[in-house]
């Protein structure tokens, strides 16, 4: 017994043919090109930036500064799924526009959520890469979606999906002809209550045995609290992520959403320091 | 700290205006009709059918049998949600007019899974009931897109939603106009693996205490085997479900998907005989 | 991959000899008795009273008044496991005799929870049924002191505990030469906050299936909310459950423990007749 | 509404006064001796051996190849919890001598689980450490126990418990007299069967900032495969942990106990060496 609703053809189908997502050998390993780095490299890359995406201004001042830290690519919600329909929902388009104009001023790609399969041409427009949130691993109509665009997906791990399915959720987008798909660990829903959710750092070494794509962390959204960023991401580097996905705000006691994970800048200046140190351990650099 | 990305969110807006879900009164009940009977009146209904539409055939010779027992809805998937890209698909909209076919014959309702949030005008020509499945619980893209239909919406519960998530994702739905949501408890992911998913008998009093929706229990999905569904159907009814939604299958073995859970047309005639002595024993009827 | 330590020894032993906790016939049911009835038999059996013995006139009175409504054993906490060592911790030897005097004017069985493995031969000069908690479901030296005891074992499942491990553990008493052990489905930990453990139900066919031991069903602790209890005993009767264990105190505000979980004499009374209309509709009687 | 029984009480005391594992200071921390070395010091330290004391030859050899790659402290079962009774129970007193006998010759701590409460004082003979295990975390009898006992007690994690419960288990020691708890995170139960548990990295910041005991991971039962022992290990130490516990064997397909998780003396010597990269990135030593 088990939970798997598709096993019997999941194994006939490994039986015929290795999935797309499998590793094939040792040195195998995707890389896809972020800003002016490449995740999959030796480089350990951040990418970083608010929750939401609050005003042009906000999203302008943060790039310059992180990346004048050394962050590859911004993050930020134009369309946030909230589980309250009464949430702060993203300001949308126009949120994808001054995405575009802040990648336009600073170089640094531009990473955010799509939830519409049918939003695809226009995130293609102000976009580089594709995110699909965790509430969304396993909308199936969507990852076929970004399957067929030619911008790389970060596809996050579903709060309660087994790495299998996480593998399967990528195989998704593979098929349809979309070879760059990023994965992301971002902490599982368990028991614990200390913690918003609990970041499965096992995940890490048993994704690299099984698959040549790269890697990412999210300790923000792996711990829920600030005070456990730091140390999360020295683990995740450590035990061998290509790059880490931060939440950082001007403000964090003032943000739309996510305030308590987010770390300020200062903080995040730390952070990037210290993944250096580690990074370096780990034969590493950033 | 929580598991609410939103818990600040949801509680200001609680605290001025009751959500849309929420039960003003002991009476207060939503009833929505099914074929020629109504869910959440004293009735408990029965829906039933198979995982997968496999043919027209198929399809009209288990109506039949399952509307003879007093089945009021046939459900069948049209599009499968499957863990892996190369398992069976479902046979799309071929199988939605199959199933119109069949409630054309039998007047039996049809409950099928929608995924895709711009297909809702094609299933409206076809279907009696929207199902939204539970990996698409918080797809709230497709929860709004079903909220603006005029047909009743079946929300499975995420497997690891919490019941707040399951109530705020039918406030998604209700947001948008439509008042007739069915909740539907079907097992929730936890460390137990002799059974493909944990039963939420708890979730039946607390939803009934929060909410004036009506209460179906899927004890195929919530178990995973057939060998126990007859036992957590009694149960789900006992404690107080309004219907109960049973995988039935002419050969379980056979079947395209979910053969383990389900169960024979023979099984299910037993099934309805005991409801039926546990429905009296909880003053109704079936 | 899985969450035995044992696995490979486990399906060896199986495979030499089934295990003693086995069913090997539909027929086969271990009965017990307790107090003037018989626990396995058709007849679905109430235990109950407090969490926690709090004073001996509390136990008198409490324990008439579950008398006249047809409970067959009490119980009561005489050592009580607390999460914090500065909780109330029981009132150890001396709430022990004041249980024997309980038993003494009116014939209820007695049952309480034993935590020390050399307590045993004090414990059975005063109660008729030794309890293990759930925190010491798997403690194998107090399993294996039990095992040599004449009494009666209730054994409760660990908050995490697979069924398997569950049924692994009664075989730790069976096989010291106790065949009377007593299993308890009292909920398990998940991450749903809404109950403070989830009952899992779908045990109940599960270990019905596996072993000939009798089944108990707690909604008290499966629950954790005395809203929720008369719903899920009525469920888990419907399911199967050879008997109830419930938490019962006449003033559950005042409760030294466990007083959110507790219901009133009067709610149980209620809980009493309704669990009779159960018992008829599934072939048994109270 | 919350998993701990206690939480009113515990609140309570927590107002009244803190507690004895409570951090009063950023500089508060609990140092312990092991054989040469100090737990809770800037050196990172390494506990190792097999699952099982299988033999006393087998321990005289690996202790000395442990010793002589860094190793501070031999770990081994003399008396092993097991899943089933029919399993390896360990070699009891006998293997207790063999490990003193390895103390003698070697100079390492003896680290060995108890689960008797009553053999402490035959413990106290032999070894340096006493460790309660996962399954005996809330074993409160035997944490009153060992709490009365001069040693060094390691506590691991019950693989159910939440921080807050695994702290106030510790309390019970500490409360009893002893100030000598070493906490060890060893993985917890999730929905995850990739690997055995879910390594909890998150704990360790938490831990560090609610406590001045010292940390301890243990990544071979946090993972349960050899093969992610080493990626997990960097990880642990880099968010912070004090030490590790790690199951070596000389050949691991061949032991009696735990083979899968166990690593050889040779990747062992590889891990040092990693860790000793990852220390000095934490500016620490090894």
């Amino acid at each position: 017994m088990n939970n798997y609703e598709t096993q019997d053809n999941v194994e006939k189908t490994t039986a015929q043919s290795p999935y797309l997502y499998s590793r094939k050998s040792d040195n195998q390993q995707t890389t896809i090109s972020l800003g002016s780095k490449v995740l999959g490299s030796e480089k350990v890359l951040f990418l970083a930036g608010p929750c939401s995406v609050e005003s042009k201004q906000q999203m302008i001042d943060i790039a310059y500064e992180l990346k004048e830290m050394g962050v590859t690519a911004l993050r930020g919600g134009a369309y946030k799924p909230r589980t309250s329909p009464y949430s702060f929902q993203g300001h949308g388009e126009k949120a994808l526009e001054w995405l575009a104009e802040v990648r336009e001023k600073t170089g640094l790609a531009i990473v955010t959520e799509i939830m519409d399969p049918h939003l695809v041409p226009l995130f293609e427009q102000y976009v580089d890469v594709l995110q699909i949130g965790s509430r969304n691993m396993q909308n199936f109509v969507l990852l076929k979606s970004v399957g067929k665009s030619k911008l790389p997906v970060l596809l996050k791990r579903g709060m309660s999906s087994t790495i299998q399915e996480f593998l399967l959720a990528s195989e998704y987008v593979l098929s349809q002809g979309n070879p760059n798909v990023i994965l992301c660990e971002r902490g599982i829903r368990t028991f614990e209550n200390a913690t918003r959710n609990t970041f499965d750092i096992n995940a890490i070494p048993v994704l690299r045995e099984k698959t040549h794509l790269p890697i990412l962390a999210d300790p923000s959204h792996g711990t829920g609290n600030s005070k456990y960023v730091l140390a999360v991401s020295r683990g995740a580097v450590a035990a061998g992520a290509d790059g880490l996905l931060i939440e950082v705000h001007a403000s964090p006691e003032e943000a739309l959403s996510d305030g308590d994970q987010s770390i300020t800048p200062q903080e995040f200046r730390k952070l990037v320091e210290e993944i250096g140190s580690i990074a370096h351990a780990v034969n590493r650099t950033i």
